[in-house]
């Protein structure tokens, strides 16, 4: 073909041993979240752009139009179509478009990829794998539910062999009660906490500054800043906001249920949770508990996990849908764990045996055979030629395969399977041999290099 | 949101039922893949217009282009890029792409959504699912992987419950051979393929006429009609050939694979394959081998699973690479078949266990059970709230939860567990309770209704 073959940056694609590692991680994420009681929805990848437009802000530079080449002109305009950017307007519009055949609270699972036309870097993609939780009440949803949606992250990251992280949570109430109880108006509160989360980035001082030139008081900014410097691994985060002196009845609530959020944290996740005032995690959506998660170390890669409280996901005529999800970025959690051989897949191919063949005559009893092998759920394929037996065994060296299957030479002689690892070869009964347990099929390891 | 909520016709959305029914068929199908040796890859969903422009006829009609909606009109020329429209593009891209990284023959199997702008209508959509495996070699394939892949077919659909069906088989080297041999010219020979295709939308005599016009003599034209007629459930084939007294070497060689095709059937899969000699697949890529796939009494629902051999996959400067392949139309398969109810999951929800709140103060405790239902692989979630056991035990059943856990009313007493099927209610240990397997996980189920 006349084309170029270039890789599109942005649109990262595994070879198929990194594609095994990567489908173990999701086959973990899928039954963990369904252990959980989640089921599953697949949205399709496209949406009106204004729906995609109506959440608002700059999105629209990162949508990715969706046209027909040769579509008239009237189709083209008709259709306007968008992939979409994340999994929580397609989510929405599913609940608007089903509520009545769904049951609240509605908990899914949705793991799909999403498209956004950003500038490519290291964790960040234009093409990339994402991997939901929501629990979304029809008019209502119980506070505890908060504090469950963290502990189902920490149940999936403890299968997995990521090394030590942190989910940092924060309640929104917190800094919006404590904003108002300085003395900030209900108006003034978004753009407070839009400047306090650039701390981390731009320093104390920078914030003090800016929100001084926001029309606060010196006063005001100093207690702002302690109030985003508060952090704790316990509940005693409450103590240390009360020090601050300062009181608002929506303080109070969000200080009740975060203390909450992270006494069940400690209880089924300890050490996994930590509350931290400064985490703000978008400035208009999330109303409640709103969640952040840091791989240890590696703070500066971003967040690999993040959600939070909405009130509102959607609404129709009859009802407002509020809810509490958390998205892990399956994508850029892997694309730091991979490359580094952090984790990995145990072999780089699901097939356990390979039958060699003594002569291309014996390929329908070797697949006999094979298909005997598969029945006891040995993943199983035949050699592509009668080759010499050490060229058929490197073939299975080459792809990873770990046993070699030997028929014998003549009729009624032992069959017998070499572990072309340790090179072991023994006599084998094609009615009966199975793999050790660890070599049955592909698992995820941690480390292998190590 | 003001923008209206409809569904988008071609792009078809299950409710989480179905998922669940589409999610098992899924696992069954990669799990398939897998025990015979296929490993897993994904494409990015975009390609360079041009390249799937490439592959030539009118498949422009059918191209959905993607581009930013914010890029500046430079960017968006650049980019210039459309979804694709199946998996066998986006694959050859792949193998040229990481040719040196890939150990052949490379065994791929590929589960992943397609985009094509047609008209809409029953069993064919603008978003859809396909599962494809392909066999590629470098620079040749041995006949063998033509033989062998129905069989990975069969062998995926003797484990759905999707009712009788037929893997029509046919060797592009037969009618290829047989229209040399009656005198057509070898330019003449696609054009002849074209007409007898229509067979059975138009009719014998439609075609006959048609192939007259073509340039046929009333004889060829006969002939042509009568070899496409020949069907066969075994190698029998062969000699209907023979009797229509045509000899050509490319005809010899048709027959001799083609009866190798069916021996290989009629051993590991008796009664799938149907040797018939008027399927065409195609006009130019296929070479050898081709397949389609229907339902008996359903036919005019079309093929849902198809493919074939071809020699050249791509090529670049060092390489050619041959291939054989076939692609299971999965939304196809699954759009007959869940909504009439011939298949579907045993249980709408992977959860099995519900457990009752006596009072709101018991959810730690009631977390703490759950957490270790979940441990022994028992998928169980927490009521949403402490509401009379009667409202409980109806939102288990609204969602389908086989099982509602009642922890003990005053402590020290015993737990209990409802089958609320059956309505049976046993005393439980919560530290070894387990369902009965067939209430584990849900399972795929054939004519629940019946």
């Amino acid at each position: 073909m006349a084309t170029k073959i270039a890789p599109l940056s942005g649109f990262p694609e595994w070879l198929p041993t990194d594609r095994l590692t990567e489908q173990l991680v999701l086959d973990i994420v899928r039954e963990t979240f369904e252990l959980h009681g989640f089921v599953n929805i697949e949205t399709r990848a496209v949406e009106p752009v204004e729906r995609l437009l109506g959440k608002g802000g700059d999105a629209d530079k990162e949508i990715y139009g969706v046209s027909r080449l040769a579509g008239d002109a009237d189709e083209r305009k008709d259709s306007d179509l968008g992939l979409h950017f994340d999994l929580t307007v397609p989510f929405a519009r599913y609940v608007l478009e089903n509520a009545g055949k769904l049951t609240f609270p509605f908990r899914r699972y949705q793991i799909q990829k999403v498209w956004r036309g950003e500038r490519p870097q290291e964790g960040r993609y234009r093409e990339f794998t994402q991997a939901d939780i929501d629990i979304v009440g029809a008019g209502e949803l119980p506070f505890h539910y908060e504090a469950e949606v963290p502990l189902v992250i920490a149940d999936v990251f403890a299968r997995l062999p990521i090394g030590p992280y942190r989910i940092q949570v924060n309640n929104r109430k917190i800094p919006e009660g404590f904003y108002l109880g300085i003395g900030f108006g209900p108006e003034q509160v978004a753009g407070v906490l839009r400047i306090v989360d650039k701390l981390d980035k731009v320093g104390g001082e920078a914030v003090h500054a800016a929100l001084v030139e926001f029309g606060a008081t010196d006063e005001q900014a100093r207690q702002c800043l302690a109030l985003a410097r508060i952090s704790a691994t316990d509940t005693s985060f409450v103590a240390a906001v009360r020090a601050l002196g300062v009181e608002h009845e929506t303080l109070e609530a969000g200080l009740t249920e975060l203390a909450a959020v992270m006494a069940a944290g400690m209880e089924h996740a300890p050490g996994v949770l930590v509350a931290d005032l400064k985490v703000a995690r978008g400035l208009d959506y999330y109303t409640g508990t709103v969640y952040e998660t840091q791989l240890v170390g590696q703070e500066e890669y971003g967040s690999v996990c993040s959600g939070g409280r909405y009130d509102s996901l959607a609404s129709d005529g009859r009802n407002t849908y509020p809810g509490v999800g958390i998205s892990i970025g399956v994508s850029r959690l892997l694309g730091r764990l991979v490359p580094s051989g952090a984790i990995a897949s145990s072999r780089p191919t699901p097939t356990c045996v390979l039958v060699a063949l003594n002569t291309q005559e014996d390929r329908a009893a070797a697949a006999s055979l094979a298909a005997a092998l598969r029945g006891r759920g040995v993943a199983t394929e035949v050699a592509p030629s009668a080759a010499k037996f050490g060229k058929q065994i490197r073939y299975a060296d080459r792809r990873g395969i770990p046993y070699v299957w030997f028929p014998p030479l003549e009729p009624g002689a032992a069959h017998s399977v070499k572990d072309i690892r340790s090179g072991e070869q023994t006599e084998a009964d094609p009615a009966a041999w199975v793999p050790p347990a660890r070599d049955l099929r592909p698992q995820l390891i941690a480390d292998p290099q190590e």
